[in-house]
């Protein structure tokens, strides 16, 4: 069983090396938004398709080792957590896409603020990326509790950038059309910190069996309560 | 291999009862939104939380399944696909109760516009995910791409949606909360129309091995004209 766990850890370094991609994704697409630069778009666009082609290996990948070997209930988990991993992934990289193709459309228009919000909430989608892989690595539960916490601030932070778009198009009425890329950017990278949150969820899973998914786990204290 | 060959079509099954939980939180949000009925909004909230249920017994099914059995290449695929499919089904649940969360916010208001796109987005995206489920149970591959046909249709008349909001807030800027409600809620029956056709192109790949993500079919079909 020496070259299952090789395997193994072969497939977690496939993931590790998705996550870097993914993470420069999302940072690269920001800052062409803020530097409005049409170059760093373009390596966002290539970065894409490294990442899908790595999500299609490391599917393949995963499913030959449950078919190959007939791992028992903790390396099964890890596999199926693995698949879904990089999946969460791969939409991540969708995701820095949609970003980045509202940052070419707003490049060709002056800025409608200056952007402060937004660039925070991709400093913290993208740690929370970094995190959540550090912690499947590290098998760190604290770790992965910490990226579930960060969730609850990138909702904030998007909930103050609709607001303050509503708001200013509602004053001037010219920049409707980029108030909305704007927030669609926001909603996007809100997006991005789920998927990270799903990821942190299934590390806490496949560490203690624990699904905390649906807060499956608050249900499950309180009815232990109530007993 | 008889319980084996049973225990695959219990899990079928659980993911058409799945399905249809689905479809139907779609159908209610909408209809919530365009009949303001604050009593179908509540039916999606019960609806979601029964979905959550079965999307973590489903997972935990198929992922006993594959622990138990050692199952081969064809039956290997059947199940990660179905890990996959219960995912794409639980998102869309998340996403109906997205619609129905604004559906209750617009009825305190009065109407932006005469609701007529979103409806026909929501009819589409219900019968997109009955139709990839029917390409699952049949294996009816034709099935399976017209699901991917309807997908550009539902782009199509987002993007209406889109343009036809944005001409109402420009024109009349106290719209603007409301507006940016539809265009969400157009928004969120683009990406379940998205997660039934991640369903559909699994359901491609389970059939033939072929694999219609990121169009890599196309690429491949690229490759071979130019030998």
């Amino acid at each position: 069983m020496v070259h299952f766990r090789e395997e193994l850890d072969e497939l977690q370094r496939r993931l590790l090396e998705m996550a870097g991609l993914v993470e420069s994704a999302i940072h690269q697409s920001v800052s062409a938004l803020v530097e409005r630069d049409d170059q760093l778009a373009k390596e966002v666009l290539w970065k894409e398709a490294q990442i899908n082609q790595k999500d299609i290996e490391i599917d393949e990948f995963a499913t030959r080792l449950l078919a190959l070997y007939q791992p028992m209930a903790r390396d099964m988990r890890f596999l199926t957590a693995a698949i879904k991993i990089n999946g969460d992934l791969e939409r991540m990289g969708d995701l820095a896409v949609n970003i980045t193709e509202r940052a070419l459309s707003l490049m060709k228009e002056p800025p409608v603020k200056p952007l402060i919000d937004i660039p925070r909430m991709a400093d913290l989608a993208e740690a929370m990326v970094r995190k959540s892989l550090d912690a499947l690595v590290k098998r760190d539960e604290q770790l992965a509790r910490s990226v579930l916490l960060s969730d609850d601030e990138v909702d904030q932070l998007r909930d103050a950038v609709y607001k303050e778009l509503v708001a200013f198009m509602q004053e001037e009425s010219t920049t409707i059309p980029r108030a909305v890329d704007l927030m669609f950017i926001a909603h996007n990278l809100e997006r991005i910190a789920d998927h990270a949150t799903n990821i942190a969820e299934d590390v806490l899973f496949l560490m203690k069996g624990i699904d905390v998914r649906h807060h499956a786990e608050v249900r499950e204290q309180a009815a232990h309560l109530k007993q």
